[in-house]
Parts: structure tokens; C-alpha cells; sequence
């Protein structure tokens, strides 16, 4: 463990966690996570973002550098499906788009709760159908998320297995929300040992994302959907968050499905020290991994 | 999956698998598994080998041109802990001293049930114990083992752990075999889709190691032990073998001590496939994967 993280994860746990524990409004949430992103969060030397749309839905092309490479990935942002942006997260895809040459898409989706299930998941599925439609190959496409997003592009992918739409390259999911359910024991027996998340307020969030609907309906919680034809799937998980629980169970649905699955856990990560990039050398070495999986891939 | 895994497979469910469930005397076995093992399994050219002791327990030395690193694998055979021997897994572990450049040490442990727990495992400690007084620096060491050797590797770093020794480099276990309890699912679940080991047979073989101790011990069964200072730990597991829930139990142990922890499952692998070596690409593919593992060890 770095001092730096070291350092980070005891700011986190003292202002950030506990901001979050007693913060009212999600407008209040959503402009504090973009202010902050603005300032913190620098993306690499190089870094071209530019907006755009994808089957009428709003996106964001992140590259850095020129690209050496026909892949693509497409990454959904996390945000607990009620805050984030493409803007709060282009640091880390841009990073990933020059370790591996190649250019990313990220899906401005609707948020809840102005936008409840399905509208998030229909926006991410519209956008990446428009993105395939427009010529790229599918088997050149990475997808990607981390936490609320990870959730999201494990129910595309779902989705894809589901419509039998051409397999993509791979997958990977940065401590992903699966299971609405919560049957996992590490939201209760993490909670304290947590670092960013406050567990107590997840059932808020999941209201405001069901807004009543049934929690395990599979492209709310992709624990419980199929996955047949399954490209290979790399999970990243902090050994102490209250997430952890939902890969390792996501790890073994998809092992039951026959899939190509990976698991790395982070002894003193916290949910998705990803972000940190630039201020935890955890971070860049996350990510480097991202890359070297991305890079194995056939 | 390559069309020789595939024929493989076939192959070791028709003949193999019915064969093992049927055999009755376990020197039968024993003697079988070395016949086989000198016939099919070939070493990579300049692999060298010699046999030695460490701490009064015969080794085997295994080497495939010069080493250039001073880092050693302390590898533990597998054979259900009743058959075996370094000669009939020297192929894979020549195989890896070549990727890496180093050297690698094999212990002949006694096996069941001529030789019941802790027989084994002492002699696996033991022999560990003496490589480090004979000067190895043990933050250069890598633990290794499959099957019952991946259980018996598990429970030398629970020793470790327990009497404070300095932490080796890292670690790895293939298909390990760490929980007489049989608490996993997938020995019931995967009876069926196991292509080597019979799952009925598993019990008869547990009462030959344990001979009437108790299973719960953590040298017996390292899931649970306590894994304190414990260094990285690789899992490869096939997904449809009946030692599968063995792997992820072990990883969710390992996280809940603070490990950091790799788990990686072949969809169409089976129970250690990386024996195949020369026969299927994803033996190679697989022990490739651990040599990028070890590569990548601070």
C-alpha cells in the first residue's frame, strides 16, 4: 500500500464519506461531483474529448494520441445511476484510450430519479446499437464500467446475449452494482471498512432507480440474467467495499454460464480507486491491468 | 476451445474418468500415473532434472536452460494426495522454469494412506523450511502447487503466516483442493461435467488422508486457516470441474484477510489441463498466464 493511498483512502473515509452520508439533494450531489472532477481529475497530456450522438443519444469520443488501433471501448460512467457524467470519468478512459491506442465512447445516459429504470440502460443500449450500425465491427468493441456502470454494460451485454447480436471483445466491470437484491454480506459486513460508499444509503438510491419496480428483473440486476455466448469478462473489486460481494456473485453466475471470467482484487483499494489516477500509483497500475487484459484478448 | 481440447476431453471423460472410478487398489494407480506420465508427458527440450534432499526429504531439482533469475519456484505436485510425484509433473514446471528464466524445487511428500495427515504437509514444510536456511532469500521464492498440491501449498503458506516466517514472492494454485468439509456446491453440481475426477470417489480419498481426523483442521483444509502478511495469490480453476467452489471459497477467505487475489477460470479447461501441456493450446496458454503472473510479483 502507498502512502498515498494511505493518505486518500483516510481523507475519503473523513470528507467525502461522510458529505455523502448526510448530503440531501441529488442536484446538490450531481453539481459537486462535476465541480470536483473539473479540478481533481486531469486527464493525460494529449487527451481530445468531443461530443456528439449516437442513435439520438448524447456521447462523449475521448482519444489520446493518435489511434494505433481499430478497437473501441465503450465505457459507461458510474454514479450510483443517479450521479456522473462522461466529464467525471474521461480522465481514466482517455488513459486507457493511450496505454492502448485506441479511441472510446462514452453514452451520456438519463439519471435517476428524474429518469428511472429502464430509461439509463435503454439510452446505453440505443447508443451502442447506433455505434455497431454505424460500421464498426463488434468484435473490435470493448465494453466497459465501473460501480453503477459496470452494472449497466454487464445488462448490455446481457442484452446482446439475449438478441443475439455479434459477441464483443471482451468485457470489464470496476466494482459493478449487479444485484439490486443486495444478497451479498459484504454491504453489511463492509460498511464500516468502506471507504467512499455509505451502505445505509443504498436502498435510497435503489428507490429512486427502481422507482417500484421488481429488483431482480435481469437488466436491473444482470445477476439474474443469461449469458450465453459470453465474451471474456474481467472484474476488478476492492477487497474491503461493500460491492465486493456483487462481483465475486457475478464471477460465479457467469463461471455457471461457461464464461471466461478474471477476478483481481485490490488488498487496500476502495471503490473504484480508479479515479484516483494521477494521485495513487494504485490507480495507474488498475489500470495498466485493464489494458494488459484488454491487450491478451483474442 | 481449440478442436484438441475438445477430443482431449472426450477422451479423458470416456477413458480416463471411468477408468479412475472403477480402480481399486491404489498402487495400481500410483504405478499407472508414472507409466502415463513417462510416456505422454514431455518435458520441453533442456529441461534438466536431478533429485536431491532438503531437510532430510527427497526433492526434485528441475531446470530448462541457465537460469537467469534468482527467483526459485517451490512447487507441490498434486494426485489427490495419494498418487503422484515430482516425475510425473515435471513437464509443466520445466515448462515454467523456462518462461521465467529460474529454478524450481519439487518435494516427494509422503502420501496417503500408507502416510495420513500430516505426513505430507510436514514433509512439505520441512523441505520449504531447509530451502530458506540454505540461504534462498524467501522473497524470492514463488509457491506452486495443483490439486492436492495446491491445497498443500495453501496450507504451508498458512504455516508461514502463522509462525511469522518472512512472506514469499507469491503464490499459485491450480484447481486446489482446500476443503475436506466438501461445503461447495460444485462437487455435487459439476459430478456430471467433470471430465477427470470422480466425485464419488472424492470421499474414499478423503478418509485415506484424514484417516479419522478432522477435516476442519487448517493444515488439513486451508479455507480454514488464517492468511495473515499473505502475499499475492493466483487461482486458475476450470469452470465446470468439481473443485470449482474449492478456488472461489478460498478467494473470498483470502479477500475477507486482506489479500490480494487473482482468480482465473478457462471456460472449456478441466481439472488441471495444464498437465496437457504439448497436447492442447490452453495448457500453454495457461501457464503462460501464470508466468505473466509472476513476472508482474513486486
Amino acid at each position: 500500500m502507498s502512502i498515498r493511498l494511505w493518505l486518500l483512502s483516510g481523507f475519503t473515509r473523513l470528507v467525502i464519506k461522510r458529505w455523502l452520508a448526510k448530503v440531501v439533494e441529488v442536484t446538490d450531489l450531481r453539481e459537486a461531483f462535476e465541480r470536483h472532477a473539473k479540478r481533481v481529475h486531469i486527464a493525460p497530456p494529449f487527451a481530445a474529448c468531443r461530443n456528439g450522438f449516437l442513435g439520438g443519444i448524447p456521447v462523449k469520443w475521448v482519444s489520446c494520441g493518435r489511434p494505433t488501433s481499430d478497437n473501441i471501448l465503450f465505457y459507461v460512467h458510474g454514479g450510483g445511476f443517479v450521479v456522473g457524467s462522461p466529464d467525471t470519468h474521461r480522465h481514466m478512459v482517455a488513459y486507457l484510450c493511450r496505454s492502448l491506442g485506441i479511441e472510446a465512447v462514452m453514452p451520456r445516459y438519463r439519471l435517476a430519479p428524474e429518469h428511472p429504470f429502464p430509461a439509463g440502460f435503454e439510452d446505453v443500449v440505443a447508443s451502442y446499437r447506433a455505434l455497431i450500425t454505424s460500421g464498426r465491427d463488434p468484435s473490435r468493441i470493448i465494453l466497459g464500467g465501473d460501480s453503477a456502470g459496470g452494472g449497466l454494460v454487464l445488462s448490455l451485454l446481457a442484452y446482446i446475449s439475449k438478441h443475439n447480436l455479434p459477441r464483443p471483445k471482451g468485457c470489464f466491470a470496476l466494482s459493478p452494482a449487479v444485484d439490486f437484491t443486495r444478497s451479498g454480506e459484504s454491504m453489511v459486513e463492509n460498511a464500516a471498512s468502506e471507504a467512499v460508499l455509505v451502505a445505509a444509503r443504498f436502498e435510497e438510491m435503489s428507490k429512486m432507480y427502481l422507482a417500484g419496480q421488481d429488483p431482480k428483473q435481469p437488466f436491473a440486476s444482470p445477476l439474474f440474467a443469461d449469458f450465453p455466448n459470453c465474451p471474456p469478462v474481467l472484474f476488478h473489486v476492492a477487497d474491503h467495499e461493500i460491492l465486493r460481494d456483487d462481483a465475486l456473485a457475478m464471477q460465479c453466475h457467469l463461471l455457471d454460464q461457461g464464461a471466461d471470467v478474471l477476478v483481481r482484487s485490490w488488498p487496500n483499494g476502495f471503490h473504484v480507486w480508479h479515479m484516483m489516477l494521477g494521485y495513487i500509483p494504485e490507480a495507474r497500475q488498475a489500470l495498466d491491468d485493464i489494458a494488459a487484459f484488454i491487450k491478451q484478448l483474442p
